[in-house]
């Protein structure tokens, strides 16, 4: 492993919780260069929703390859790429009734953001974005503006202009009703707030602690965009793709962003693949305004229709999610129980859930825990409080009972409690 | 056709001259659905410099796929990543004396600019960023912001800042000597240009319209970074892995700069892939102060490996783009003598090479034409004004004569002149 | 009056309410060019707390000029300025144990606002400042960042940065705990808001709408900025030079600010002066690094000391501003109960009083009338929504009373309710 | 002494070349507590064009003061306020043909400055203004930003934005075309210049070093701002007002400013005031969008009337200032050939005046040397490498040529030369 430390950068981070060298990995599992199996409860942060290397996407992307067929079109037409797009308004968009544009704004989910934003500004006319307390969008400069996390806006070296937070769901304890902050400072036109373009927040904020709004405070926020003329941005990189059950985390609220930021699981297959969704009448953008080289990415496209056909024609992965999100939250449920005393508490919606504890350093110490017994799991939150599940959504339920065995066990080796309740 | 009108975003470039859908690609064709065969002289704007589809890449590819090895992994430790730093480590460092360090900054050119604009403010503590007149280098806030082009500046939705534009080579046609601005602005304390963290420069600007700096004034540029402690970075993306023939466009000049970005060809099979190289002294990033979904893309890391030791274990490559290139340049020095009252005139360096036309809307047309006759050719330039031609390095002489052939019809056929010489 | 058409600008104001030409003034009576008096509850906007060319000010500047003392001396010595630092020393400072040091920063009130901002962000090497709903610190771009109204914001023409905004006392109707939102976002490290250098308040807001903080908050406010290592500034232009009884406007919250800026009164008789007062230690300006041309106005200095010795000596002034505000608040909060029905209710705190209506257009009304009577009445707030009351100070009780007979009948003339009660 | 160093800020900057405290001041004379009198070639940074205390001048004041007109009346209607228009319509405007309304923007110059550029930055609907290397504007951030002055600048604390800077006239000692760089940038649309608001130019720049423009400079400037629609604003606050000969210091160039800012000696007795004029059709300003407290500062108003129609209803003074800018011309470069050694060489036009030296420090030193024979002199440029005269415009023949004697014994004393020519 010398040459990781000579030669890359010290911004490395995950590798130093798992000091392994991964090589293989099918489904739910990861193998080390020495066999050793590991339990993925990180999924690529949510980038793998169907499992690592699912063998029908793998099939359809050595298809692909194997043909010689095109692998970089730039936005020039390709029959993947039109594939895809059928994909979309076919198991997407029509079914629910969205009459969506897609821009392929670049390979990450922060060329999703900055293309949403640069949309939104470009078609209101405004400057300001409203964002959330720890929300988490990108680390490119438009991207990290509406990101709340301290450590990373510390890393952009420029002031960060042109957003202004706003309190996320309930994060005020319950202690001022919702909306009130903001709606007085659309109101008022002494409040210092320059009227915003739009909103953008994560209905789940998986970086920011896995902090699930309600579906309540979630149409109060559409309410609150619809009276003031602000357009809403949901970022739907981490907890779209069926995440949280149905496949935009917003369904359940019954909302209709103006425009939705998509990556992550959207190739299926952890490939580099990004989009931005917006409503019909926002597609304002000149021919080339905003460009880049990976728009046209056709393995991506290719597994990301299959994936879509596969997974999304019926109600099966959304309902099955449903499920298996219910028994993890029982199950951590449970464990909080035992750790009431270090704070423990749970969070999330479907599969993203968060096990936090109060205790300084508590979630830390069961992820290091668990990766000695052979599960991966991150953490999350500004002071990494939360040890966070997103399991692949294909996960079986035994492992996902083996994998909360293993929390729990991890637990109880971690966590200093006077006595376990 | 229809679904890209009705599903995909106005945004579409490319497709728009070129109104056909692609299939299938290899080496230095491209097919469309009825099988009709096109020579590319665009190779994905330099992202396929080894061609389509190479198949020694290709089997490298499939092997790694039909294995199960790990796809997507985050910023973890991977055998595919250890076998890249590998390669970059022994192909290209070393042999070339730099002591570099590599960040992996997400899967795209522009996180890339990112990366390195933040790691050169947070290093020297200052803000501003010399950029040149007609760079790229990209679309997200901080990119765009030394990005000269107006229209994509436009698209910003907000004003750029912390950054100043300077002439580049050669901009004000030798009246002024080199660098007297810059220099004046950095020697006087009154001038209102703050001390700048860094410079970023293209050794040859693609999208700006193929203006290839001299190797004198990359010399007296990396001499005044020196003189006044500014960090000197070269965007390498669309001019390096080769496109000028030594692997990184600045060798030619005998220069090192602090930090270099690369992309595009990097992973030799047009999978997004993006690195940062800086000297050791400048990695003070802390762990995950810059993270990002796609920054362990294994596929391209084991294309990556296998196209460095491939074309660049010896110097094979690098002579034959030389090679290469003195015959593009001699051809199109012809045929631009041919259209001298069009204003017609050659510009570039190795296999990036211009046809720049004075006369309004001359190049969109010989691109046109020429699209006609199965050649794709992008144009580049604030107005349009050149035919670039990016040939894949590995393109045949025989297909290069057929393609300046081709050129030369098309320009006999689009151009306006009183009677060609 | 042709020529006010003709040659000035549509930017003025005032004149507008007011269609007369003012030509004499004495304490707290100006006289129009037919000779009619208007009795001044304006006062210069709180610049004539001593009324109209008090004569024994009067008496002071004319000995000044007369005698040729200099007039303007840049921020060279002069007697002048010496005598006037002495007079703050013996009669503001030492009195009070504040031990700070005195910046003249220019002839206007935002000159010592931009100069305690520059001086804040330098001294603590942060850039945000944390400024409050319906604030109001002046018209130059620094200044401008941290106010409030939305109309002269956008008369920037450029987005204004480095500022955040946040609910002032009672803004959102005692719905959340105090500071509860600036507390939040301050404690957590995921919130977006940047680590503050300052925050910036006035302690009742004049141009807001005449919004007094409580004593409790101000103590509050200051706690927050001492645990949170954020300097405190109070913008005393307005409030400051006795308005609510002390000298300063925090006195009575017992609160010690880092900064403190003054202007309007502070010259005693309408001439330009600001001063920036700061704490000892925070004085790290480099020689000149601040500048101005009108940092000396010595007539103004000569006043000001004068004002000083004269009205701050004993208690008197303080004494009997409070008595007269108290009957300002009687007066007024029966004439509120008068106008229930039009949301009528009364603000303020010693000599600066509101009289705030629910009913839109209510307020401009009431001033309309009340100079039709000759009463020189302001409104104040986002939309108008208060009469504002600034009499001089030194008006007499007889003068206050027949002042607000004129409100009081005003009201009943201009206001429409169904029956008055 | 004392008290200054122990209450005033060490921002504080002319006193610490002349370490006495003034008291008196006539005409071209100030005068110290013990009587020593110095002769004035600095008039307050030319704030003094008619000296100190001018008796004329004075009467009208004393005249305004006794008679108890209103002092302050922000921006509403008085009769001094209507006087002073009626003068500079009068005397200013119409016999230039110059159909400019009048604006108050605030007491100081930086106040003029900012309502210039903010109205400009509104008329356009763009962002960035165009200044030039060593212009000086003022020490608010929006004026800031478009001051050269490296130390200025960082007191910002922040960094200054919408502004670029551009050569000024002869910057770069002819060895580049005049406004080649502007226009390349202008007329490129790949330049990364956003197209500009306005240009703001200072025809001699007094703080910078008292650069002087030449009038075809001047003119090709007014050129380019016509050619593409930018708005040309002339600071002229400190070279207005006869300075250098005519009234308007543009004059001479014959051309016509979009904007005007004056200040500094318009009030003519060294009172706080300050004017933005512009042309009728940039009047776009909502009531009340740019306000302050010291708009209506009315003993200025009489005063600066007085002075408009005392100097400038003949050409009298312009021709005087002429003649004695061509004798300080003479004798200056008489004694710069002596200093040839140390690199002396003279500056400026009309009455302001500079004696630069190459050598560092020598410009200092012979201002030093001249404090001590009883001059008042400043240097100025970025390096303090120039010693600038501004004596008032009415200084006798005779006092020049006493005060130009200092400087040339003081130049003998202070610069080291081999040996004098």
């Amino acid at each position: 492993m010398e040459i990781f430390d000579r030669l890359e950068s010290e911004v490395r981070s995950y590798c130093r919780g798992w000091p392994v060298v991964f090589n293989e990995a099918r489904g739910s599992h990861v193998y080390d260069e020495s066999g050793r199996p590991y339990l993925d409860f990180f999924a690529g942060a949510g980038s793998l929703n169907y499992g690592h290397n699912h063998p029908e996407l793998k099939s359809v992307l050595l298809d692909y390859l194997i043909g010689d067929s095109i692998v970089h079109s730039l936005d020039a037409y390709s029959a993947a790429k039109r594939d895809f797009l059928q994909a979309v308004g076919d198991v997407l968009l029509e079914p629910r009734g969205l009459d969506y544009k897609v821009q392929f704004p670049g390979p990450a989910g922060n060329n999703a953001v900055e293309a949403a934003l640069k949309l939104a500004r470009k078609y209101t006319g405004r400057e300001t974005v409203v964002s959330f307390t720890n929300g988490f969008h990108g680390m490119t400069l438009g991207a990290l503006a509406v990101t709340g996390n301290s450590m990373k806006r510390g890393g952009a070296g420029v002031p960060l202009g042109h957003a202004a937070t706003m309190p996320f769901d309930n994060y005020m304890d319950g202690q001022t009703p919702d909306f009130l902050w903001l709606r007085s400072l659309l109101e008022d036109s002494g409040s210092g707030l320059d009227k915003p373009a739009a909103v953008i927040v994560e209905t789940v904020q998986g970086e920011g602690g896995i902090n699930a709004a309600s579906a309540g405070w979630l149409r109060g926020l559409e309410e609150v965009c619809r009276e003031y003329g602000m357009l809403l941005i949901v970022d739907d990189i981490q907890m779209g793709c069926g995440r949280t059950g149905p496949f935009f985390s917003f369904e359940e609220a019954g909302i209709t962003p103006d425009i939705v930021t998509l990556s992550k699981s959207i190739s299926g297959y952890g490939l580099p693949l990004a989009l931005t969704l917006f409503k019909r009448e926002l597609d304002v953008w000149e021919p080339g305004e905003h460009n880049g080289t990976f728009r046209g990415p056709n393995p991506a496209f290719a597994t990301g229709a299959a994936a879509l056909r596969t997974f999304w024609a019926d109600k099966d992965l959304e309902r099955s999610t449903l499920d298996k999100g219910a028994l993890i939250e029982r199950r951590l449920t449970e464990i909080a129980g035992e750790f009431a005393e270090a704070g423990a508490h749970v969070r999330g919606r479907g599969m993203a859930r968060g096990l936090a504890f109060e205790q300084e350093g508590a979630a830390k110490a069961v992820a290091a825990e668990a990766f000695k017994r052979g599960l991966l799991l991150e953490t999350s939150g500004p002071e990494d409080e939360v040890a966070k599940l997103l399991p692949p959504l294909t996960t079986t339920v035994e492992d996902l009972e083996r994998g909360l065995d293993i929390i729990e066990e991890s637990a109880h080796s971690a966590v200093k409690i006077a006595q376990p309740a």
